[in-house]
C-alpha cells in the first residue's frame, strides 16, 4: 500500500495522489513530499527509484533485509535503517524493519513488514503542518519518534514480565518453569538491545547532516535521542536484574532442597523409631517381661505413638517439618 | 503551593508576592527571582509561561514525567530535570522529579511530587544572601545540593541494609527470605543508579553554560559534582557486594544442605543399627543360644543402646551431628 | 594453484596467464592484476616477490601463520591478514588464513589452507568488471566481502546450535551432555570472536590508505564494515545467552534434584509405613486382640494397602510423585 | 599535636616553632614551611586560616570528613584529600583521612585520625633537605609517597589472606566459615579500591598545577603515580580471584555433598541388606528348612556378615566410602 | 655475568671486552654498545653508572624489584622495565624482571633473575648485524622480541592445560581436584595478564621517543606490539573459558549428585520392598493361609526376588541405576 502526501508552505496540499507524479510535484517551490510504502514490490521500488532519481547503490541497500540500524550518505539524501519493535500476543518480539530515504525535500519510508502504525505518524504531521516546512527533517523525526515511542511499550511489557517473574521466583510454591521464562525474557531483551543500540549513533549522524536538522528541529531530535538513551538504560537495568533473578532462583531452588531434605529426615525418624520399637517387641527372647502384660500391646502402641509425637514436636519446633 | 522570592543586591527584598508581578519585578536592575511550585496545575504552568515568556517547546518538556536527568538549552535559559530520591518507611524508593528553568536572573522549580524539603533550600539561601547576586547559578546550586544531600541519606540506608543482609547471610540460623531481600535491595540500587548516573553529565553541562556558573560559584558546583561521583562510587560498591552476597548465600545454603545430609546419615545409622539387632533376635531359628538366657532381653537392649551410643559418639566426633 | 587475472579499463583482458609475465603486464597503462595462490610454495612466493618487487620484510610477514587480522603499510602497497572461517561437518571451526598484498594496481591473495571459494570472488568481479578500474581497492573488497559473507553462515549455525541447546536445557528429559555442548559452543564462539574482532579496525585502516578506497568504493567498504560490526554484535548476544544458558542449566539440574528427592521421600514413606504395620503385628505380645481374628491377616494387609494409597494420593496431590 | 618545620635554601632552619609565627617566617626569601596537625581543633584550624590567609571556602572543605580523594584549586594553593589506609589487628581497614593545603612555599597537612606515621615523612625530608627548595611540591610528594607505601603493606596483607583462604577452600576438611571470610575480604578490597582509585586522577591534576611539580620532581611524582596504578592492578587481580574463589568454594561444597550422599547410600545398603536377611528368617512359615538347622543361627549371622563385607568392599572399590 | 658487545657500522667489532672501557669506546663514531648483566651486584651497578654517566634517579629505579612494565624518560636515554615470563617444571609462573637503559648509542640490560636466554638475542643480533647501525633501537627490539616470544610458549602451555582441564571436567569419572586446578590456572593467567598488559602502552611510548625507533625499525616494533596484543587476546579468551569451565564443573557436580540420588532411591526401593514382604510374613496372625503351605517359604523368597527384579528393571529403564 502506498501513502503519498504533498505539503507546501506548511499546508497539506494533496494526498493519495499517484506516485508517478512525484518527479513533477517535487520541483514546485516549497514542495515537501512524503511517500510511504508497506511491503514494497519490485515494481514499486523501480518506480520510486525513477521518480526520485535514486542511486543504484542506494536501491541495492534497500533490497537487503536484516540490517542493523545505520545511516548511509548519498548525494543530496541519505539512507537510514531502523527497527520498529513490538511484542505479539505470545510476547515474542516482532521486528518491523523500516528503510528510509531522507532528503531536504522528501522522505520515502519502506516498511517490511509494516509493524508500526503509519496512521499515527500522519496524524502527528497533520497536527503540526507548519513544521513540514522543515521538510524531510521533520517528517523523518515524526517517523522515528513514533518508532521510539513503540520501544517504551515494549520496555514496559518487559518490566511487567520481569516483576511477574520475580514474584514467581520468590513465591512459596516452587515454579519449575520460571528459569525457562527468565531465560526466554533475557533473550528477547538481548535481541531488543542489539536492534536498538546502534540507533543512538545513527541519530547523532542524522543531526550532523548539513542543513537537514534545522535549529528549530534540534530540540525534537535531541528529545528522541534522549528517549533512545533512556530506553537503553532501562534495558540494561532489566538485563542486570534478570541475571540476578537467575541466581536468586538457583539459591531459591537450593533452599527448597534443604526444606525437602529436612522433611525427609524428619519423617524418616518419625517412622523408623516405632519400627524399631515394633522390632524390639518382635524379638523371640524367652524372658521378656512386657510380653505377658495384659495391656502390653496397648503399652507398645502407646510408646510408639508418644515417640512419634515427641519427634514430630521436636522437628516442628526446629522448623524441619 | 507557590513560593516566590525576590533578591536584590544580595538582600531578600520580597517574599510570598503574587507570581503575576514577576514580569515587572524581574526587569528591575539587580533583581533575582526564584519561583517554586509544588505539583503545578495547568493554570499555574500557563501563568509561569507568560510571566517568563518561556518557549512553547520548553513548556511541553515540563509536561512529561519520568524523564531522565537532562539539560535542554533554550535562548537565555535552560531546562533541567533531576530526581530527588528518598526511601519511604517501607524502604521503597520515592522519586520526586524536579524540573527547573534556570536563567541568569531567575530560577523556576517545579516539583512532582514534592518529595524534598524546599524549606531547607530557602534557609540555605537566606544564610548566604550575598551569593544570590550570582542569580540563577546560585539558586540552582542550592536546589541541586539539597537534592544530592538527600542521596547520601539513601546511600547510608542502602549500606545499613547491606550490612544487615550480610549478617543474615552468615547467621547460624538460615533465613530463607534473605535472597529475596538481597534481590529487592539490588533492584532499588539499580533504579537509584539509573536515576542518578546522568546527573554527572548534566552538572558538566550546567558549568559549560556561558556566564551562568560564575568563577565564585565554581567550587560550589565542583563540590556537588564530586558528591554525585562519590554517590555513584558507593552505589557501585554496594551493587558489587550484593552480587557477591547472593553467591555467598548460595554457597551458605549448600553448606547447610551438607549439614542436613550428614545429620540424616548419622541419625539413620543410629536408628537402623538397633533395628537390625532387633531383627536378628526376631529370627525364628530353633537354636539361638541368646534367646533362653535369663537376661537375654536386657542384653539385647543393652547391645542396642551401646551401639547407638558408639555411633552417636563417632558421628559427633566427625562433627556430623 | 595459481589464479591470474588481468583487467584493463574495466574489461577482463587475460586470465590464467603465466605469473612470470606480471612485471611486464602491470606496466601497461590501466592494467589491474590479481594473483591468487592457494597454499603457496616457497618457489611461488619467491617468484611473486620478484615480479611485484615486494620488500623482504613484507615477505617475512607472509611466512608466519596464526597472525591476528592486521594491516602493515609498505611503500606503495600494504600487507593485510584476515581469517576466512567456516564450520566443518563436526561443527569445528575451520580457519583459512588469508594474506593479501594490495596496491593500487594489483592484489595478491595467499590462502593457507584455501578454505573459502575463490570462484565466488571471481564471479563477483566478472559481474562488475567496470569497478575493476578502481584496481586493488575493488578486488580487495570482493575478497573481504566473500570472507565476511562466510561469517554469517557461521553465525547462523551458532544461532541454530544455541537454540537447539536451549531446547535441550529446558526439555523434560534431563540431558547430561548439554553443559559440555554449551561449553564447546562457547569456546568456538570465543575463538571466532578473537579472530574477527580486529578486522573492524583493519577495515578502518584500509579506508584511510590514501587513494586506495575511491569515493565510489566508499559505500562498499562501509557496507562490509557494517557487516563485521553486525557479526560481532551477534556473537556478543550469543556469548551472553550461552552464559545464561549455563546458569539456567545449573538451576535446572538443581530443580531435577528437588524432584528426585521428593520422589525418594514419597516412596520411602509409602514403603516404610506398611513395614511399620507389619512390624507391629509381628510383635510377640501375649494379648494382641487382632491376632486371633479370622480376617486379621486380611485386615492387616488392607490396613497396609489403605495407608499406601492415602500416602500416594497425598504426595501426588502435593506433586511430589 | 602540631609539627612545624622551616626549611631555607635546602637546610632545616627551625623546627617546633610556634605556628603563630608562620605569617612572618613565610615572608623571608627562600622560606619553605610545613605545618602538620593531628586531629586539629577548631582553634587550630582558625589559627591556620589566619596565618596562611586561607579562603573561607577552603576551610569549609576541610571541616567535612569522608571525602573522596580530590583536588580543589584555590588562588596560589590547592586543597587535596587522600586516605592513608592500614589494617588493624583484626584486619579491619583503618582509614586515616589526610587533608592538605599545598602552595609553592608551604604545605599544611591535617590528619583525621592520625593513622600514618608522620615521623617517617620527617625523616625522609631530613635525608633530602636539598629537595626542600622545591617547596610544597617536594613536601607533598614525601607525604603522598609515605601514604602510598602504606598501601603496599595493605595489599600484601590482602594477598596473604587471599592465599590463606585458597588453602582453606581446597583443604580436605571443609571449613564452613570460609565463604564468610571470602566475602569480608572482598568487602575490604572493594572499600580499599573505592578510596584509592580517584587518587590516580588527583596525581595527574597535581602535576598539572603550573610551577608546582618542578622538572626535577617530575620523576618522583611519576614514580608514586606508577605505584598507585600498580596497587590498583593488584587490587583488581585479588578481586577477580576472590570471585573465582567464591565459585570454587561453591563447587567444593557440592563436591562434598556428593561424597556425603555416596556414604549415605553405601552405609544404608550395608545396614539394610542384613536387616532384610533377618526379616526373612523372622518369617513364620511352617516349612523353612534353615530354621531347625543346628548352626542355622550362625549361618544367618555369617550370611549377614558376608553380605556386609561384600557390600563394603564394593563401595570402597568405587570410592563411595 | 657480564656480556659486552661493540658494533660499528653494522659489524661486530669487539665482544667480551672489559666494561670499564665503555666510556672510551662509546665516543668512537658509529659505535653501538650493548652491555648485559645477569643479577648485577652493587659494584657492577656503580661501574655502569659511571661508564654511562647515568642519573642517580635512574639508578635508584633499577634498585627496586617488582616494578610493573613502564618507561621512564631521562635526558638522552630512557629506563624500561619488562617481565620475561616462563613456566617452571611445576607450571608455576617464573618471573624474570628485565631492566633496560636504552639510548641511541647503547643498550644496558639487567636481568633479575636471568630467566630468559640472552644467547638467543645475541644470535639474532649477529644474524642481522646491519641493523645494529640503528643502535639501541634495534638492540632493544631484539631483547623485547625474545621476551615476547617467550610469552607464546607460556600461552600455549596455558591452552594445553585449559584443554586438559576441560577433558577432566567432562570426563565420566568425577575428578574432585579439577576445580582447584582451574582456580590455580586462573591465578597464573591473571598474574600473567597483570605483568603483560602495561607492556602494550610501554611499546607505544618507545615508538614515540624521538629518533629512537627509525623508519626502518618501525615494522619490527609494530610486529612485536602486535604479538603483545595477540598474547593478551589469547589470555582473555582463556580467562573467559576458565570462568565458564568453573561453572560447567559446578553443573557437572550437581549432575552427578542427581545420579547418586537416583541410585540411592533405586537401591533403597529394591531393598525395602522385600523387607516389607518379609515383615508381612513375620506377622503373628493366627490365620495366615500362606504360612502352612509346603512351599510357602520358597514362594515368599520368589515374591521378593520377583519384586526386586521388576524394580531393578523399572529403574534401569528410567536410567536411574
Amino acid at each position: 500500500m502506498i501513502t503519498c502526501r504533498l505539503y507546501k508552505e506548511g499546508v497539506l496540499k494533496e494526498e493519495a495522489f499517484d506516485p508517478s507524479r512525484v518527479s513533477d510535484l517535487i520541483e514546485e517551490p516549497g514542495a515537501r513530499v512524503w511517500v510511504d510504502i508497506a511491503d514494497p514490490s519490485t515494481d514499486e521500488l523501480a518506480m520510486i527509484q525513477e521518480e526520485f532519481s535514486l542511486h543504484p547503490l542506494a536501491m541495492e541497500d534497500t533490497r537487503n533485509r536484516n540490517q542493523r540500524p545505520k545511516l548511509e550518505v548519498f548525494e543530496g539524501y541519505f539512507f537510514l535503517v531502523l527497527h520498529a519493535l513490538s511484542l505479539d500476543e505470545k510476547d515474542e518480539l516482532r521486528d518491523g524493519e523500516v528503510h528510509a530515504f531522507a532528503g531536504h525535500r522528501f522522505l520515502i519510508t519502506l516498511r517490511y513488514p509494516p509493524v508500526f502504525d503509519i496512521g499515527e505518524v500522519v496524524k502527528r504531521c497533520d497536527r503540526r503542518t507548519d513544521l513540514t516546512q522543515h521538510g524531510g527533517g521533520f517528517l523523518l523525526y515524526a517517523v522515528i519518534d513514533e518508532v521510539v515511542d513503540g520501544y517504551f511499550a515494549v520496555i514496559e511489557r518487559f518490566e511487567d514480565q520481569g516483576e511477574e517473574i520475580e514474584d514467581r521466583v520468590f513465591a512459596d510454591q516452587p515454579d519449575p518453569d520460571v528459569q525457562e521464562d527468565i531465560f526466554r525474557l533475557k533473550r528477547r531483551v538481548v535481541t531488543f538491545r542489539r536492534l536498538v543500540i546502534p540507533l543512538r549513533e545513527v541519530l547523532d549522524l542524522v543531526q550532523e547532516q548539513p542543513g537537514f536538522v534545522t535549529a528549530e528541529l534540534g530540540p525534537y531530535y535531541r528529545d528522541v535521542a534522549d528517549h533512545v538513551i533512556r530506553t537503553l538504560e532501562f534495558v540494561d537495568s532489566i538485563r542486570d536484574l534478570l541475571t540476578s533473578a537467575l541466581e536468586a532462583q538457583l539459591s531459591q531452588v537450593s533452599n527448597r532442597l534443604n526444606v525437602v531434605m529436612k522433611q525427609l529426615t524428619g519423617w524418616a525418624a518419625i517412622i523408623l523409631i516405632p519400627t524399631l520399637i515394633a522390632g524390639i517387641y518382635g524379638m523371640n527372647f524367652k524372658n521378656m517381661p512386657e510380653l505377658p502384660w495384659r495391656y502390653g500391646y496397648a503399652y507398645a502402641l502407646g510408646l510408639m505413638f508418644v515417640s512419634m509425637l515427641l519427634l514430630y514436636r521436636a522437628f516442628k519446633k526446629r522448623d524441619w517439618l
